[in-house]
Order: C-alpha cells, then structure tokens, then sequence
C-alpha cells in the first residue's frame, strides 16, 4: 500500500455525512479527513470543530484543494449527479450516496463525466459490507449451496420516513427496494431480467395521500431462470428486520436480524428476546466503516472500486421498471426501461394499486 | 358426545389409506374402523388382517354397510368425485383427501350431491391441523399481530416425485401449490382475490420434458388488501421445508422446520444441526391423527367439519388461476376462473416459462 | 422376530401405569396387553373395561397366569422389589419403574431374585430412550466430540410435588437427580466414582419444613477423569426443563427444550416463543413408548434389554452419595456406599445445608 | 462534563496496551491520549508513532507530567501493585488490568495506597461492559427472573495459552476462573461465602507437567442461599465460549455466544453456523471500549467508577479459596482466606486432582 494517506473531503454534514466524517476521521486506516462543507454552514462548521478540520458551505472550495483526493457525496438526491460530474471535472475519485439520481438520463450523464475523466466512483450499497449479506454472498459464489434457484429478501423499516421525505423519496422503488434491487444482483451475482410488483398503501393513509405505497411483494426473475421475491414494507413494529434467503440445488443459505444482546428471558409467559437492533445506522454500523475502508483501499491501490458505477444504475433500472409493473399490472422486463423519461407521477403509482 | 363410537370405512389402501386406518384403528377416540376396501384386494387385505377388520376391493360393499356411519376416501385424485357422490348417496358421512378433483365442474357435481344428501364432506388439508400453522392462525385471529398485511408460505418438497405421478399429478400447482393456497386462506382468514405466478423447471429437465415445472413463486392479492407470496421448489436438499411468515400491523409471526432432535454440535468448523424431518408422513404425523379427531367428533357431535367442500373448491380455483397466470404471463383474478374447462395440456404451462 | 405376541400385564393403574397400558394396547409392535392390576380394583376395572382386557386388585393372579409372559411394576416405589422378587419367581419377565428401592440392601435382594429366575428386568428409566437425550449420546458414543470433558446436565420440575409426595419421595436425590445419575452414567457411558452435593430450600418453605430440600448443585467425577453438574429446582415458571451438554476434546454437543411449536412472535416488546412443554407426560411422550418398544423387543428376541437391573442400582449408589455429600459436607465416593442403612433421616439432610 | 478531556497515559504496550492506547485515542469521548511507555521502548514507540502521541520506557517520565490525569496500567501482573502505588502517590487516577495481584497482602498494600491518596481506581473486568452479561445482570437486578437461586458460567477459552504464560498466570482459577468470580458477584449484585472446587488437567499433559490445570467445575454458594456453578476449560474447539444462565424464581435468563453473522446453511448432512467469535480481543471489543468510556466519564464527573478496587480483591480471594479447595478437597469459605500468603506451588494443586 502506498505510503501516503488518501485525504477525503466530505460533502453534506447531515446524517450520514457527520457518519461518513466521524468514521474517516477514527476508523479508516489510510484515510486522513481533508474538510467538510454544507449548504448549512454551520453545520458543516460542527462537525469540523469536532474533528478537527477545516470546514464551509461551498463545494467548490473543497474540490479547489490540490491536497484533496477523493470526495464524499453526501446530499440529497437531486444534486448527487451534478456534484459527480463537478468532482470528476476536478480529477478527485468519489464515493456517492444511493441513488445517483431518478431517471436514467441524468445518471448516465453523470456516469458519462466520471469515464471521461477517468476517475473512480463507487456508490453507497453499504449493505454489500454487512457480515450477515456478504456471508450469503460467499455461499452462493463458493457453491455451497450449489445453483441458486430462488431468493427471497425482507426488508422492513421499523417505521415510515416523514411524508415531507416521503414526497421527494422517488417512491417507495426508488427509496427502499433499491437496496433490494442492488441486493439481488450482488447476492446471486447476476441480473434481473423481469420484475413484477404490486403494492399497496396499508401502513398509513397519509403515506398514500402523499402518492406513495407502503407495502410491496416484488417478483424477479434472473437471467439464469432463477426466481425471486423482495417483501417491502415501511413498518415492523418490532425493529428493523432485514433478511436474505437463496435456496440451490445442494441447499439453502438464510440470515437473522441482528439483536443488541443474546440473552434469552424464560418466564411463565413463553420464552423472550430483546427486539431486533432499530436504527439502521446501528444495524449497519460496521458496513459503513467497511464499506469506507474499502472505497480507500482501493483508490490508494488503483484496484478497481467495489461498488461500480454500472452497480449504481442496474438498480434504478429495477425500480422504474418496478414502478412500470405497478401501473400497468403485468411483468415489466428491464430492457423496456430505456432513456425516455419513466417517472410518472406517483399519484398514479399509487391510483394503480 | 355420543355413547355409540363412529364407525368408519376406508376406501383406498396405499399409503395414505393405510395411515388413515392405523390411526383411526389405535388413536381416534370414538372412532371405530369398519373395515378397508382397495381395487387391489390383496392391499386391502393386508391392512384388514393386521388390524382385524373386513377387507375387500369393492366400495360400494362398504357403502351398502348399514353399520358404516362414514367413509375416508384414500383414492387417486380420479376418483375422487365419483366416490364423494356415491358415499352421499349411500347417507355415509365423507372425509376425502385433496384434490376434490382437478376442475370445477366435477368439483360442483360432488358437491352438489352432497348437498342433496345432507352429509358431512371433509377435506384432507391436513396441514391445518398442524401445531406450528394453527399457532400462526391462532396469532392472526387472535389479533397478536394486527391487522395482516404480508404473507409467506414456503413449502419446498426433500425431493421431486416420480415422474409417473408428476404425469397424473395436474401439475405443480394443483398438487403441491394447492396445500398453500389452502394455507393461505386458513392464516389469513379470507379470500384471496388475485393471484400471478412465475415458474421454472429448474430442479430436473425429466420434469420438465413430463410438461410440468418444479419451481414457482406465486404472488397473492387478498380482499383485504394484503399481500402475500409462496414459494415452491420440488426439491430442498436438506428435507422437507415448511414454512410460514405473516407480517402485520402490531408484528410478525414466523414458524421453523421440525427437527427429528434439538442437539447443536459444536465442532472446529461450525456449528451443527441435524436436519430437519424428511418425509411428510413423519413431518405431519400429528395433523393426521388430528384431522381424523376432528371430523370424528365433528359428525358424532353433528357440527360443521372445520375443512368443508368449500374449502375444498376454493384452493382448485386458485390453482387453476396460478395456471393461467404462467400461461399468460399477467396476474389473474380467481373470479376469473369459471365453469369452463380451464386445464390446458401441462406442457403449454411449462411452454410459457 | 418370534410370531407370537408378548403377552404383557401391568401391575399398578395410576398415572403412569395407565399411560403404560394404553400404549402397550395400541401403539407397541408384537405386543399383547394381557390385563391390569391395581390394590385399588376401581382403578384397574375403569382401564381393563376401556381398553377391553381383564382387571383385578390381585397382582397374583397376573403372576399365575400361563398366557402372562412379562409385567410392568408401576405401583408405588416401596413395593417394587417385592413385586420384582415375585414376578420373577413367576417366571415372568419384568419392566419396573424407578428406583427399584431406596436402600442397596432390598434392591441387592430383588436383583438376586431376578438372577436365580433367569428372568429379563429393565428399569423405567424412560430418558434415555428421548431423542434429544439419544443424539448426545451418540455423539459422545461415536467420537463426534472426542473425549468427553465435563457434562451439564440441567432438570428442572416446572413445579414442586405434592407435600405428601414429598414426604414419601425418598427426598430430591433420590426422587429427582436419580434420574440424572442415570443420564450421565448413559450419556458417557461410564460410571461417576465421587459426588460432591449443595442444597438448598429455596422454593418452598413447607419442603423444608417436609424434611427435603427442592434446589440442588451436584458436582461429578468419572472414572476417566471427566466432570460434570447436575442441576436441579423443583420449579421452573416457565415450564420442564430438561437439558444435557457434553464438552469434549473435539468439541461440544447441547441440547435445548421441546416446545409445542416453532412460531417466533415478533412485536415492538420483543420476540415472544411458547414456554417449553410443561407436563413430563406429554415432554416424553415418546420415549415412553419406545422404551416398551425395546422392552418387547428385547424380551421376544432374547436380547439384553438396554437398562439393566445394574443400571438400577447405580443411580441409587450415587444419590445415597449425594445425600450423605450434604449432610457431611464433603465430596463422597462411590465405593464409600456400602451394604449398611444409608438413608438418614431427610431432616437430618435438610439440616445440612 | 466539564469541558477539559481527561489526559490519560497508558503504562505497557503489549497486547491490551496496544488496544487500550488506540481506543482511548480514537473512540472515548472526553478522553485525550497522552503517551505510552513500556520497558520495551521500542514497542511504546511503534504505538507513540502511529497514534502521534509521545512514548518511552519509563513510567515515572509518566507520572511525572503535570498535564497526565489518569493512567492505564496494562504490564504482566507482578507490576500492578508497586504501579498503583506509585501512581496514587503521583496523585493519578488508575485504570489497572486485573488481577490486581495474587496475594491478598500485596493487594491491601496497593487498596491502601489508593485510599490514602484519595485517586480513583478502576479494574479492568471488561465483561461487566458486555452487551450479554450486562442483559443479565439488568434482568437480575430488576426483578425480571424474581429471586435468583442457581447461576451457571460457562467459560472456555478457544485453546490453552502458551506453556510459557502458563508457568507466571498464577493457575487457572487465579487466571481464568477470576473472570467467572468477578461476573458471580456481579450478576447477583451479592457476595460468594463458600467454593467447592474439583480440577483435571484433560486438555494438555504439558499443562500438568507446569504445575496447572486445564479443567475445572467449582460450585457455589452465595450469602442469600443462591448456588452457583462454574465451568472452565482451556479449550473449546469451536471457539471462545462465554455464557451465563441465571434461575430465579420467576424464570430464567441465558446467553448465547456471539458469532460472525447471523446466516444458517442447510444442506443435506445438516444444518449449519459459522462458529462464534474465537478471539477474545474480537469478542469482547466493544467492552473495552466502553469499560474505559465508563472510567473515563466516572473520573472526569467525580463518580465512583464502575468496578472498584474492592471489586478487584474479592475474586481474589475466590480463586484463592478455590485453589485450597482442589488442594484440601473440600468447600473453603470465603472467610478462611485471610492474610497469610495462601499461595501454595501449583504443583500442589495439580497433585491434587
């Protein structure tokens, strides 16, 4: 590994920026933590204090630093592209949050940029990195359980996002089972070829005012004639549950949630658990770390990025075609999703259900 | 209840038919075995001397019985019906295994003469009487988990059937999809309204050359709104999986295979577990010394059996539009399914795939 | 295996007499039940009519009938040897519940009687004949853990006898951890050369004022040098619990509690499972029958039966051990229990401690 | 919190000094790392090195400086006490690795060097921080499982330590089994008043010829009447297990291990785990951490630490009574281990067993 370290700027101090920062500031060996900036500036600004370093409002100045060498892309969705092709522009490798954006145009502008340019970019699948996935992953590529014939994912948010974050979501495709999507693919190694989905609005009735769905069961098929299923819903009132399943011909591999204890209460009632970890930046704590580590480790050693820009843009591909099969009510095959814009308006996603 | 126990004839002396006569001769209280009839005699025989009842290979010898208050229909699915209507009109009580038969038109003839007789028809879904999906009911009627809004059923088989009987089984869907479809109703407690079905012979091309297909995911909309799937596979290399998920409002309750014993061994590679129970018979041992409680005590004590012809029907139904769905490749409603023929040869079925 | 039928009388119509007797009936291969005794003639009578066999209060005339080969002792314990003694002058072969005495002296007299007859005993020690019990003995048996280290046996009562069953009982040891004695004696299949005892009257007051105590620790040595503890509680609130664990030098094997079904409920509390069965009867349901299975067996083919009048014997050595253990608080050796009266009063044992 | 970071120094920069200096520097809040010394000056160096901090081979340049508020004593056991000492007089707050020391003389020298500055000392019993056991603990303490009345550890390392760290551990119970005290007393929230001990040396004969064991089961009894079990080997070959199950008298609670992830492959042998966590560094991290967050916060707020000195002496005192035990063959009260040296030569205790 090269002597020097890769310095990282981040861009966004929200959520999962002030993560992203904390965790390259501590955890990351060979990373050295150039920056932050926000729109909010002040946000940016506490986070600097914090760890350290330098901090503003403008992007542009951190991708003016000659001393810096890869970005985070921590905003929201709208702005990922553009940023992409501004960093790319300026020669730093990125590592952009999910979705790279919600129709296929901009992505592929942006992706456009980054090949240009030559640069890296790795998106944010940080489930790629948790223990419980990557150990399915391994079971399926090793052959342990011989031909995968068919997956089964649940994913189950502990609650509802806020409607205001609901209505510039995408839709529940474009949010959640984008995840699920990537997933698929990164599981059985391979791409799906046709979705079929329907959905509904059980959880809340706002969430379906608000023109989204809540609730979805989506089909898949593989391009090796492997079957699947995705379980979406945006309540479990029992925790985050996060779940993958693939049978094959010699057997079949299957996770658990993860619980913040082991401890097993036996009384006169039935025997009890402590619920599932709730919080997903706890559930996928070590995944954001490893997920980092590896972006670093690969730009240091010019090793290719392990979550491509191509692995950014199947997914998307997935959830438009997704939201296809929603409206019109039949099996969408992922070549139908072309360049055209595919977005119609969710009040009609969810009118379809 | 009654002081006089129940006498019962069995028709049908194979497998099932022995089961069902063992049990009824040892472990049914109230029950009394009448004696066993099967076209091949000497079957019939064998049963008849080791429990020490009269055998014979003629039905109708049992049915002329004025002793014999009721009959088990043990039979190939083809001869189901006729069965069903001759025991009618003889004024024997009936328990029949699944399939009534494989359309509705002979279906309704069956039920039809059950109605004019005023006899009790039960069918042998015998997975309802199974300690692990009757928890699962229990939980959803009992309002343990709220108002439901995702089912799973997985039913993987150890291991495909001969191909002689994959030939005269009806198909997937009718012979192994059609105990979920039962289930799905049995959990939930309603309807389901719409189905659409994806499958694959992905386990064994001899199948698929036989025109059936051995894997299949089927999505299911109920008339509740809820959303559900079954995943079916002919062979899981580690036994017989049975399994059943319902998401709800208020949670989620899941069940596990039945191991042959509790014992983890841990050893420097990992840590074991024997596999769960191969063989049905084994599997369900319990449900089907229950079903057959049931329906003794059900016609001793003249209420309704809990698996009517109703219950009977509706799983053909579904079965019938999973059929559809595979053929045509769109989502079909069960009131789709009429009085015309709907079985179209097994081989466009696997065609469609 | 001989055409005939082992033609069996069962002596004793309490609980488990009558469970023996029904399962003898309906569910063992080869057998024949011959008829049923009890002091109490009401008790035999309501048995003998319901399952159609001769009822009487005089275990003699069993023990003079020809057609009798074998009976089951399933009065209570203080007349077992006498019974044993009896029978085998009878020539009859002999299935007796545990212990066959609490003293050395009148077990030595009864196993005499059955070595001068010629006669087959086995004891009731129906564990052994469990499945979970089974799978770690062959483990151990068949090297799957190497050479076993230290063994943890856990049995615990859901909830205490009745004060007249305790005073009778012989005290804990010999009533509860006898069984215990035998599972590890059968689980390593070696004989404990030293006990060391703690109890303690932790659950209820009466017991202790009964002359017993209800909360045991007991510490094992084997002759090949291994350990172990027996745990024991007369009240579990969550149900019968009953585990083993064997650590050895390639590994471990556990097992865990039977419940009446799989289901996992998950809700915002928790993840909720049924207690573990609660009633004996029902946990070792199984096991019951087959150890009559194997009892018949053995006895029709002339083989050894698979617990022997020494493996009744044994046990009783080691909670004679036990208690003397609490009572001098010291580690007692096997060979220290001699032929001399060693039961002191249980209030003297509960003095102890 | 006051506003100023507490100054910490780490004395030893082996293995847990390695770990104790990066933890302090990048994951305690409020806690600043301010050296690192080691008589091997190049091992302080390497670490001073990567974590920027200033190193060296000698404690007093440590304890010295003005601006150090705390250390972190993490050398072999024979310094722990003349550092405490040294420490406290140098008017420094002290995080001391356990034991303490191995005789009860030398620990009351360092306790009352410790009181008589007036510093605060914490002992580094992380398992008390651990997610399972701190479970327990709450469950115990809060009146879940009612009155406890039988604890069971379980305690096996993944293999034997070197011959070499065998030789100057001060025998298994000094070593090993001090954890298990610690975490009886914590558990119960009460004090151990008598052990009974049995040993064997069944993993390595090179172990018995150091004058140890490898192999041990130790009972006991608590001031409130509870009993208790402790199991320890030095080898479990699928991995570090630690466990706890504690009975009470409204149920009980029990850990399980911790693995890897969270996945289960089913094939046709069986069904399958990866073993749990086999490094204890790796098993318990998170405790480390949060065992030094505790100290940290608990210094910087004038608190009384977590684990006191106190705590540090009484497992002492156990594993001392717990060695007489062996060696004499009978259960020792806490009470007969006073202050003369009660360290016999190991190889007394192994001719003991």
């Amino acid at each position: 590994m090269p002597e020097a370290r890769l310095s990282v700027g981040v861009i966004g101090a929200g959520r999962i920026g002030r993560l992203h920062a904390e965790v390259l500031a501590h955890r990351v060996p060979g990373a050295l933590l150039a920056g932050i900036v926000d729109v909010a500036g002040a946000a940016a600004r506490e986070v600097g204090d914090r760890l350290g370093v330098p901090a503003g409002d403008d992007p542009d100045t951190l991708l003016a630093r000659a001393d810096v060498d890869a970005v985070l892309i921590c905003t929201s969705t709208d702005s990922h592209a553009s940023l992409i092709a501004a960093a790319a522009r300026a020669g730093k490798h990125v590592f952009c949050e999910k979705p790279i954006a919600l129709d296929l145009a901009t992505i592929d502008g942006a992706l456009a940029a980054v090949a240009a340019a030559g640069i890296q970019l790795q998106i944010g699948f940080n489930r790629r990195f948790d223990a419980n996935y990557r150990r399915v992953r391994d079971a399926v590529a090793g052959g342990e359980i011989g031909r995968p014939e068919i997956l089964h994912l649940i994913s189950r948010d502990p609650a509802p996002p806020s409607l205001a974050y609901v209505r510039v979501s995408g839709g529940l495709f474009l949010d959640m089972t984008i995840h699920d999507f990537d997933m698929a693919r990164f599981l059985l190694g391979e791409e799906v070829v046709e979705v079929f989905a329907v959905a509904a609005n059980l959880v809340d009735p706002a969430i379906g005012a608000a023109g989204d769905v809540d609730t979805a069961v989506t089909t898949l098929r593989f391009a090796s004639g492997a079957l699947g299923t995705i379980e979406n819903s945006r309540r479990a009132a029992y925790g985050y549950d996060q779940r993958a399943e693939v049978l094959g011909s010699l057997g079949a591999i299957a996770t658990a949630n993860n619980h913040p204890n082991s401890a097993v209460l036996s009384r006169a009632g039935g025997v009890h658990r402590d619920p599932p970890l709730h919080f997903f930046l706890e559930r996928y704590a070590e995944s954001y770390r490893d997920e980092l580590a590896a972006f670093v480790a690969a730009v240091r050693s010019g090793a290719p990025v392990p979550v491509s820009g191509a692995d950014g843009r199947a997914p998307v591909v997935l959830a438009l075609a997704a939201q296809r099969s929603v409206i019109e009510g039949r099996p969408v095959r992922a070549d139908e999703i072309g360049d055209e814009s595919n977005i119609r308006s969710i009040d009609t996603v969810s009118g379809g259900t």
